[in-house]
This record gives C-alpha cells, structure tokens and sequence, in this order.
C-alpha cells in the first residue's frame, strides 16, 4: 500500500509517521520552499509539484494527481487544509482510481456549504441557531432580524471554513457593513461571495465532537473537545474531554453528532462542532469533513491513534472499532505553538530556527516538522508545533503543559509560547470557565518580561535595586509559602486521595 | 512539598517533571560536571555538592544530606544507580526526619545481600535456583556442583546487581578461575568480594515483575516486562507486556512476584526479575529496590504514570490505586541510547553534541537529559537517553520503534542507535524469540555501512559498479514486491481485520 500525502508541515509528518507505523510507504509532495522540509526528508519518496505558492503546487489537483500517478500511489491522504475539503479534488482522485482517505465528494461538498449543512443538521432534528441567507443585493436588513433572531448576529461566509470571512454585528448599520466585509473576505478567500447570517450567543462553549463513519450507515463518537479558547474565531487551546461538561449534555451532544453523521451517511473521520450556550442548550455550527487540527487530545484520552484507524478504513472500507471499545481516561490539551508575535498583533513571524529544545516525557508529546536550521517563512500557516499533554486529572494535566511550556525553546524568531503560557495560568483556564470570548479580553501578565523591559528602560543601577527588592520580596514570600505548605502538608495529602 | 533528587541525568530529569506535575518543589544536586546540565537547570533549586568523581558527589552521603537540610526538603529520591541501593544512606535520610521515598533500609538491606533474597523467596514458597554461597578461601569445589548444580553455572556477586560481578564457568576448572576474577570485580564495585554460584539455565527469558508495596502488607502487581535482550548483563531493550507469554504461567509469576513483596512487607516501588526456562518453570533472580530504568515501557502501557504514584505514596503512605484498575494495554517497547561504539567493542564514547534531532508524535516518548551543545563525558553511566514507543499492537509498536530510531539523530559522537535498529529487525527480536544470550552471538547486518566500507576499500569504479547492480537488483526486488503487495492488497486487509 503506497499513499501520497497531499500536504506539509507537521500533519504531513504525522500522516507519514502513521504510514510507517502500518508498513506502508509514503510519497511526500513538495514545493521549492519545502525542499529540505522534513516531510519531504521522511517519505520514503518525494515528487517536486511546483512553486512555493500553494496556488501552484499544495493547491494545484493537477500536479498532485500527476504527482500521484508518477508514483502509482494506492491512495491519498489529504490532512487538513489545502485541498482537503475540496469536493472536486476529492472527485478527480477517485476517478483516478485512487483511494481518497476522506469523505465521499458529495459529504465533502454538503458540509462545505455552510447553509446546506445547516439544513441537514436542522432535519436530522439538531438544533441549529435562527439564522438567514443574506445578500446586499437582496437590498436593506431581512425581515427574520427583527422577529426571530435579533442582534448580536454573526455574518459567515457560505463557503467559510477556518474562522475566516466571519463579522460580529449589532445593529442594521453595522450588518449592511460588515455582510460587505465579510462578502469580500469570502470571496478572495473561497471564491464564493455569499454570506449567511446567524443568532450570536455569548457566552457560549464551542464543544466538537470527533465522529468516525463506515459510509455504510455505522457511525462512531469518539469523544468530544473543548475548543473555546479562541482568537479571532482561530482555536488556540484544546482540551478532551470538556471540563466539568454534564454527563446528560455530554450524552445528547453525542447523539447529536451522531444523527449529523447518519444525516450524511459519513465516512472517514469527521468533527461535528457545537456551540454550548449557558443554559445547557447547545446548537449545530458545522461539520469538518476531515481529519483535525486538535485531534491528537482524542487520541491521547482514548488511547485510539486516529490517523492509522482512518488509513485502514479507508484501505479495508471496514470499521472494526466498536462503541463501546470507545472510552475516555485522564485529561488532555493541546497548545498551538504559532510563529507570531502576541506583542505585534499577532503579525506572523519568520527566521532561522537557530536553536531548538522540544520538551518531552511522560505525558508530553510534540507534533511538529520543526528542526534546528530550519527557515520558517510566511508562505504557509503559521502552526509551527503542537504541544500536547496528557495526564490522570486535569490539574496534572496542566502542570504538565505549564512544564513543557518552559521547556519548550525556539530560538530564531519570535512564538506565541510566552502568552499560551499565560493563557493556561490564568484563573479563568485553571478553573475551566472559558468562553469563546474570553482571548479578547485577555491581558497578558508576564511579569518576567515586564521586569525584563524595565532593565531596558531605566538605568542600569536603579533597576537592580527594583530588582533584588523584587527578589528579596519573593524569596521571603516563598519561604512563607513553603513553611504553610509543610505544615498543612500531611492534612493535604488526607484530602489528596 | 519539597523534594531533592540525589541523582543526575535522564532520571534526574524524569522526577523532577514528576514534581512539576504533582505541584511539589524540586531541589537538584550537581556535581561541577553537571553545572549547565538539564536537571541543574530545571530543579526550581539547585545546589553544588561536590567534584566530579561520583564518589565525591552523588556518592557521599553527608554532602547529599547537607543539601537536603539547606534546602529544607521534605523528601529526597534517589532514582536508580548511585545512592538508591545504599541501607545506610536511606537509614541516615530518615533519621534526619527527611522522607526517602523508596523501601525500608531493611528492605534494601535485605535485597542488596543476593543470597540473602533468595532464602527469603524460597522460603515465600518461589523457585529459586539450585545454588551455593563459595568463597576460595573454603578450598576446591563445593560438592553440590556434582550432585544437584551441575554445569554451567554462573559466579555472582552477594552485593552484586547491575550486571556487575557476574562470570559463566563451564567446569570445576573455569570455575575456580572465574571466582577470581567475580570476587576481584566485586571488591571494585560493592566493597564486598562475596561470591556465590548458580546453576545457569539457558535458553532461558529474563522477565521482571513490577510491584508497588505500601508497607503495610498491601502489594499490588503492575505487570511485567521482557529483558531477554542484553549485552554482558546489561539490558538493552525492554517491552511490556513479554510476548507470547503464556496466561497462565504470567499469573503465576505475578503471584510469586506478590508473594516476595509480601515476605519483605514491601514499601514503594520495586522489581522482582525471574528467569523462565524453555519448558515454562520460573526462578527468582533478584529484587531491584527501587524505580528501573525500564520503567517507562510498564507506564505505556498501564496508563499508571510510576513516579507520580511513588512520590505521592511516599507523601501519603497510603496506596490509593487498587489491583483491578490495572489492565496493561497494546505493546510497549524501549531502546536505550548508549554513547557507545558498537564496532570499537562498545567502548564508552564522549562529545559534544553538535546537532539533535529527537523522535516525537503519537506513541513516541523519549526520556533524556540531552541538549545540544552538551557534553557527554565518560565520568558517569553511558545510557544518554531512552526511546520508548507504544503500539495498539506489537507490530505496530516495532514498526514506530524502526522509524523512530531513523529520525533520532544525535551528532558528535557515536552511540548506539544503528545497533538497536538492527536489533529490532532482526527476524529473532520480530518473532520475539529472544533468549538472554541472544546478543552474545547477534551480529549486525548493516547493508548500508557495509556498502560504505565497500566503497573505502575498493577502487571507486570497481565499487560503483557493483553498488548500481545492487540498485538494479534491489529497484527490481521492491517492484515485483510491490506489484505483488498492490495485487494481494484487499485479500490481505480482510486478513488484518
């Protein structure tokens, strides 16, 4: 069995090392870019498919299909991006023969129109949020605002995906400007200009739920994430199972996801997502028809590796997973380390990977295609690497990821490591109440930095004595700490287990 | 919660992210060797204790101790090796009201006399090997050799472990010779030249039982591990759970594995190692008290995260986790990365490391105290890092071992990593019919060093010649294989499933 790996990066690493783990070989495809990438080092073949836009080589069917049949490749595993949630790719490679590791073109082309899955999900009995078609040309607000939905709305992209073409609007004045936006961003980026409008709940819970398919009407749930920590509709932290989620909500998000699925007669791995309002409602947002981002959380709480079980479904057409062989243990979350700058508005950083330390150990796991040497540019995504931990309880869990944070060290351009570090010492994270809102309110508190700028600013000798004051106040207020610690430590521990 | 660790290296590191994980603060000692070392550098305390001859350092106890009463630590671990075997040390840290997290200085005393353990296993009723206490001074062979010994046998030292101190003697000659040469190693190593012999069984599987005691007569059993792959004593790769182990004979090794903990009133961790003979009868080697190296394989495949667990038992002194929670899961192998030259007869090796490259992604764990730009000296124990992989299956678990040992890279100086991987194909090691002498006769089959030795020592013409024909060939051999794979592929998928 030979499949060619229709992407880069850290999931076209991951799908390789999924490939060797089942004894099959892999064919990587690479741009000029991505000459000395280790996608293209570790395949155990690699076709050059064009220039380093995508539009010419990731994102060209022709090349990849050229790419393909040159080296008579069984099947084609997509991952996530680039041409996978393309219905007519998906389309041309099964005409070719070819085995696509993913849902049918039509499932790929019913999911990504975002007003068609919607209808779907809605028949199939899900609850899904008031909302409309809209269309500047339609001329002046719809009717359905004033009655059943109302502001806040959401303005979305027909053909959205990603988090982008998505406006927030609060009055009339502020849709007819922001469908325009939207319209804009939506067209430029799917080549679609069509937008829909939807009721905007805040605050909510954004809660996906993996689902595998045979495509012959046997759906299976594989748990659900969290994925509420958001900036700018893009995920930043993941975590499964969602913490402190009601067993009973738990339970309907499953079958609700689950008749999504049926709705579609779905096959390969899909993620049905969510969003869960205050009171315990929750409502359809839309299906990603293909293999996730965050989807190593999953793997980790159920001990089940996605990518191979997708491979061999796709190889066999048969599901040998049961539900109930299905069950989740511990906690698990997921970082995105992003080369970005959180002080520069999140601008995209690029540099030579000029020193690298990837944590590592019991409970810590890196999926990346980083290496030291390595030339991040801006051509592609700007996911470097995923951080994901895993442990008993989710307190574990978190010391776990605040540990390999520090580890973690990229030298050679700037990352977002510093602020995911504040992100999961915060007070809102450590306590799990967390909405979809909560990064754009979110300061960040890095105290090491701010003493760092204040060396910078201030002359030499005045800070040192901020300085040792600073160090003088710590040491004594742990030393504090440490004494209550010991005292209360065997009553602790009582309580502990 | 404070706790030193009077270690160094890849453990060192591997309690401390365990202390990071439980919220405890950790305090490293470091040798001057060790002053940018990782454990130096991630202890949240760090303190000097010495020179770098071990005996200066991680070996003197009063320098240990003084740092654990500087730091005020409440708890000191000792991982493996240096002081974790030592009554005395473990003696003087309780005294000092400092919790030693590990067994009793009676246990330790009691396992660290080898003939001592083996009354106390047979007398809890579990095999044992016929054997004898021998010393020069009793004058010529001790007369059970003719009667129930017989040879071979092994020369052993009491205070022996590590593989230290171990001869193979095959007649009344080679015998008193060996004794010797074991007694003269064992004064070296132990301070103690008491040997004893044992009759040697062969082919026989080295299997270890993992038990964790609370010393209140509670004993439960976390599975065992295969070590039949060793060089001169020394394991070399490890996996959980043994394969092809008979149902059976596996509970009655757990059974017996309880039985020694029970007769010792076993407290934390600890290892009972069996030899199981080809006709399936068993015997108790010896009892290792404290955490293994190999730990890490039991860890994969039971979801029980050891060190956390044995920190937390020491803090609380109760065990909280129950026998029937533990249920081992798919295959677990490790790989121990040894700076060390397999062609110059497994010298220690030393160097800076000029460039590394660490495995990581699903089922991959890699354990170290490695950084770039480290120095690897030959002043402590050779073993750098451990790779440990996870399969659903073992040949899953094989295959990710394969590709993991082909993605590590470690530059500036030789290690064993070519070694392993030729391990781990072997057709021997694949069908897991390994024995504990297997290593002595394994010779590796490296075609692609042998190809480069080729290309030395012939003229470059001659050689080219003969490599291209070896294309040819194996162009060729891989098209009809993958012809014939293609062809019998869905046959072969209903086969898997």
């Amino acid at each position: 069995m030979k499949i060619l790996i229709a992407n880069r990066g850290e999931i076209a690493v991951r799908i390789m090392r999924a490939c060797r783990d089942l004894g099959y070989t892999s064919v990587a495809v690479y741009s000029d870019r991505d000459r000395e990438a280790l996608h293209t080092r570790y395949a155990d073949e690699a076709v050059y498919i064009g220039p380093t836009p995508a539009s010419q080589s990731y994102l060209n069917i022709d090349a990849v299909l050229a790419a393909a049949r040159k080296t008579k490749a069984d099947a084609i595993h997509p991952g996530y991006g680039f041409l996978s949630e393309n219905p007519l790719f998906a389309q041309k490679v099964e005409k070719a023969g070819i085995i696509f590791i993913g849902p049918s073109p039509e499932a790929i082309a019913l999911t990504g129109d975002k007003l068609e899955a919607r209808k779907i999900a809605a028949q199939a009995g899900v609850p899904v949020l008031p909302g409309s078609e809209f269309s500047l040309a339609d001329g002046g607000v719809p009717k359905e605002i004033g009655t059943d939905i109302g502001y806040p709305v959401l303005v979305k992209a027909v053909s959205g995906g990603g988090g982008r073409g998505i406006r927030l609007a609060d009055s009339d004045e502020e849709l007819l400007r922001m469908v325009g936006s939207a319209s804009q961003e939506a067209e430029l980026a799917f080549g679609d200009d069509k937008v829909y409008i939807e009721k905007f709940v805040r605050p909510a819970r954004h809660i996906e739920v993996q689902i595998l398919g045979d495509g012959n009407g046997n759906i299976l749930v594989i748990g659900e994430r969290e994925c509420s920590i958001q900036r700018r509709h893009q995920k930043l932290i993941e975590e499964a199972p969602a913490p402190g989620l009601d067993k009973e909500v738990r339970a309907r998000l499953y079958e609700a996801a689950r008749q999504v699925g049926l709705a579609l007669n779905y096959r390969s791995l899909g993620t049905v997502e969510f969003l869960l309002a205050e009171n315990q409602n929750f409502y359809f947002i839309e299906v990603n028809p293909r293999i996730q981002v965050e989807h190593p959380i999953t793997e980790l709480v159920t001990g089940i590796d996605l990518v191979n079980t997708q491979i061999l479904l796709a190889a066999s057409g048969c599901l040998t997973l049961q539900q109930d062989q299905i069950q989740m243990r511990g906690t698990a979350i997921e970082a995105r380390v992003i080369a970005e700058d959180p002080d520069q508005s999140f601008m995209p950083t690029s540099g030579q990977v000029s020193y690298l330390k990837i944590p590592s150990g019991s409970g810590i796991r890196v999926d990346s295609a980083l290496y030291q040497g390595m030339y991040i540019s801006t051509d592609y995504d700007s996911l470097i690497a995923k951080l994901i931990v895993w442990g008993e309880d989710r307190a574990t869990a978190i010391r776990r990821m605040l540990g390999a944070l520090e580890e973690f060290n990229i030298a050679g351009l700037t990352t977002d490591l510093g602020y995911l570090r504040d992100i999961v010492r915060s007070e809102a994270f450590l306590s799990g109440q967390v909405d979809t809102m909560y990064l754009e309110s979110f300061q960040t508190t890095d105290s090491s930095e701010d003493e760092e700028k204040l060396l910078k600013e201030t002359a030499l000798a005045a800070a040192l004595f901020i300085h040792n004051k600073l160090k003088q106040t710590a040491a004594r207020v742990t030393r504090e700490a440490n004494q209550w610690r010991t005292a209360a430590w065997r009553e602790q521990m009582v309580g502990f287990y």
